[in-house]
């Protein structure tokens, strides 16, 4: 039976998932790296980055590994928003492969919902990019289909996941919530009042100073 | 010297410290009881209480408790605002004395921010409402001189905390974040990007799922 699952979304105090202002240079917007400070040592992103972005794995980054590694574990395909794709414009740019380099860390189809069509992008490692404007519940059987039994994960935005919790298809909704006070950006929140009801909630702080929420359902 | 303190003040993920629609009935508007229901299992609400609320302690409250009843330590004065005083309209009833009966949890001072005048109310066991309409660094110099060599607590609500964060005046904030999703609402982080750079940030997970997140400055 496959799940729906949300990970290694992180969030400010305020809220927010990314700030205001993407840019190429800035994918997270004013936010910079903030949200992420996090998860840049654990193994997991070490692993994913080859030697692009290399940092020195911190032994203090164990416990973020636990909940970092668990999102990419049997994941058959991804759904992402376009926004997660790319910069602003980046519909116009017929060149444009993700943010990724030649090494996209999916390795399994990835759905990108958007409303300009444009042929899949295909990576060696097994990442496919394929683009399509849908709702969530048909974006979702089609990334069922292509799953073939593994799970599908919400790759985010915060409109994005948004979107997919407000239709009620999440089963794991992992939010890491970083201290810090953005101010500005896409909240995931609103509009999700009373979502807590349908799930069981599991909080974790760990040494790097974030939180681990994790919401779950059979 | 007097430091300025904010203790045990509940949000939920979203971000609101209390809901909409306060009434006498609902101090908390429609968020109801679920921002504090970590705190009424602890020895230190029990002890408020009297026979007014009694709950059964919970020994997994003992973690809460530890910050719990740190916000009663050491504080000489209380300044408030006007809603947690009372639900709206209750400047126009003479006979309003606070929501808390004949014990008010408070022993010191308190200063309620109002504009509308009135004579002191005072209980025996120390607590005494005073009422004056004052901006936050005029208030803080006049519950300073109350406090008497100890600390002033900002007892809330939200936006009475958010008003002295945002004039830069207080050294530690408690805030405990509770896995609900209120939705609407009154929120404390509003207007305060970047707060977390004065101070430092100690978060705490405990056995109830909250998570306790101390800002801290010299």
């Amino acid at each position: 039976m496959t799940r729906v699952r949300v990970h290694n979304l992180a969030l400010s105090l305020d809220g927010f998932g990314t700030g205001v202002d993407q840019r190429l240079e800035s994918p997270f917007g004013h936010a910079g790296t903030r949200l992420m400070e996090w998860f840049f040592p654990t193994p997991t992103f070490q692993a994913q980055t080859g030697d692009r972005e290399r940092r020195p794995v911190d032994p203090a980054a164990a416990a973020d590994d636990v909940f970092a590694r668990r999102g990419f574990e049997g994941i058959g395909a991804e759904i992402m928003g376009s926004r997660k794709f790319g910069p602003p414009g980046w519909p116009d740019d017929p060149d444009w492969r993700g943010w990724w380099g030649e090494e996209p860390p999916f390795r399994t189809p990835v759905l990108v919902l958007t409303h300009t069509p444009r042929e899949p992008v295909v990576f060696p490692n097994g990442t496919e990019f394929r683009f399509l404007s849908a709702e969530p519940r048909e974006a979702l059987a089609r990334a069922t289909e292509l799953a073939d039994g593994l799970d599908v994960r919400i790759g985010g935005g915060p409109s994005t996941v948004r979107a997919f919790l407000a239709a009620g298809l999440v089963d794991l909704l992992h939010v890491v919530q970083v201290p810090v006070i953005l101010g500005r950006g896409e909240r995931l929140w609103d509009g999700l009042e009373g979502l807590e009801r349908g799930y069981d909630i599991e909080a974790t702080t760990t040494p790097s100073g974030v939180t681990h929420l994790v919401f779950s359902r059979e």
